[in-house]
């Protein structure tokens, strides 16, 4: 059987060892009860550098003001850059989401994708911080989540969709070819309409295994454990010039797709991403609209 | 080989599913490109009947102020409540981080866990919720975060940790055992100090699989995919009579445990739990004192 060792970074307990070593087994009618050795180094806790979250208030609502008193561990950490506002996930080391905005006027201009560099976002706490180093050899494609070729109308914002911060680990042959004709896509939708918003994301979906359980499993890559999503969504809600909102939505897996598949088939429903993901679109949208369309597979717009 | 169904929640599209389907297999040198089936029913975008973000503006230092035109997807969901403050994660459809204070007045009093109901948490969007439905014949326990025991101070506020967004899937010989002690020891060093801050959360941790690459694998349960933490952490910050703040960090797998095993095995390094979670917890810290006194294995207080 597999020795699996679990990677808590850096140092486990030696109980935690222990629970997980081969001697507890017989305890152990857990499948994940698999044998471990606890890294038993231990660094001593240095004060960080920079903090993620401020010193809040209390908050709203509690009865108990104290509760805040050393601070609340994490909350949505919003990144708002030139080209996109970014909601990043200190635990995947990578967004949860990004929002674009497209028109015509971002999609002209002189911007060279040559004088950009992928570079680190230091805004994120070392600790949860993807680095190039992770990348490297590992046989996923920096992907953009915010497409750089959206951003021509300005040399910093394109340069702002090279963050590691706006990257996911992306299988090459899906970034190069047919994640690549979303994006193109998305540029062609903006130059007959108002506006394109464009949200892009990572999914981690569950599949059944032999077992009949259903499992989430992905790949984390480098010294960082930078997470490699199953999947990527699109989110595109259209503003036309009639005032009609329009919203199309599409998945697709992180792994190679054949270009010669229509794009419209890999729409789904707002629905499937927005439980999946955790995120909620419709409910904005209708705050501003009563004028909503979806477009799923077989609507023609 | 298996035939691994990707879980979009109710449908794919169809050229997702064409995407992994054995005819494009040729193409794929990637190990998830497994043979999968479209979910072809398709439901319509109804709209949802709350909205777990609400119309922000744009965010502070934005130089785009249209870009959270339609709102933004998704965003830290706090909920204060009598006995806790908590994170809640849409994704896992349980909470990031749920905090407590203790001390002697809130562990007194008459309350009875037997008047509690564990109780969906209305106040998360239904797609996002966990019910109880979900935990029936999964094999798990409905395991606390925020402690019941923890609050005889007043009914409501151990009613209030019912509530299934402070619950996670907890094996049951560990939440009845090994866990269980660690509450009870929490309670015991809050007769002798002045506060115990109490902050626990579940952890997915990544391990290395026999092709030598790591991955994060964990078991989803029920119609919601409720996901089933590898771990859990509990991070300690006593305020002692003296004044000084010490920190005790504590991980335990989410499998069985050894009660035998001493509860001090279980000390991790604040720095492990803060890389793996995606949390912070010692700037927060020091922000308040310089007092600060980190227990380890080994170290006696």
């Amino acid at each position: 059987m597999l020795r699996a060792r679990w990677a808590l970074p850096f140092a486990v307990g030696a109980g935690l060892g222990a629970a997980l070593a081969p001697r507890h087994r017989r305890d152990s009618p857990d499948p994940r009860g698999e044998a471990a050795e606890g890294l038993l180094a231990r660094l001593p806790v240095l004060p960080a550098v920079a903090a993620a979250t401020t010193g809040l208030p209390a908050p709203p609502g509690s009865g108990r003001t104290e509760l805040s008193k050393y601070g609340l561990p994490g909350l949505a950490q919003l990144r708002s850059r030139e080209s996109y506002v970014l909601c990043y996930d200190p635990r995947s080391r990578s967004a949860l989401w990004v929002i674009e905005q497209l028109n015509r006027d971002t999609l002209s201009g002189a911007s060279d994708r040559a004088a950009c560099d992928f570079q680190e976002d230091d805004s994120v706490h070392e600790y949860h911080r993807a680095t190039n180093a992770d990348y490297r050899g590992s046989g996923f494609d920096r992907g953009h989540l915010a497409a750089a070729a959206n951003h021509k109308w300005s040399q910093k914002a394109m340069r702002d969709t090279f963050y590691l911060s706006n990257i996911a680990p992306q299988n090459p042959h899906l970034n190069q070819n047919a994640w690549n004709n979303l994006e193109k896509y998305c540029r062609s939708l903006a130059k007959h309409n108002r506006n394109v918003y464009v949200c892009t994301g990572p999914l981690f979906l569950p599949r059944t295994e032999a077992d009949g359980k259903m499992y989430v499993k992905y790949q984390v890559i480098g010294k960082n454990n930078v997470a490699v999503p199953t999947h990527f969504f699109k989110v595109l809600i259209l503003e036309k010039e009639s005032g009609e909102i329009e919203l199309r939505s599409y998945v697709m897996p992180n792994s190679p797709v054949d270009e010669k598949i229509p794009l419209e088939r890999f729409l789904v429903p707002i629905e499937s991403i927005e439980r999946a993901s955790g995120l909620l679109f419709v409910p904005n949208i209708l705050r501003r609209t009563s004028n909503l369309k979806a477009i799923t597979a077989g609507s023609k717009s």
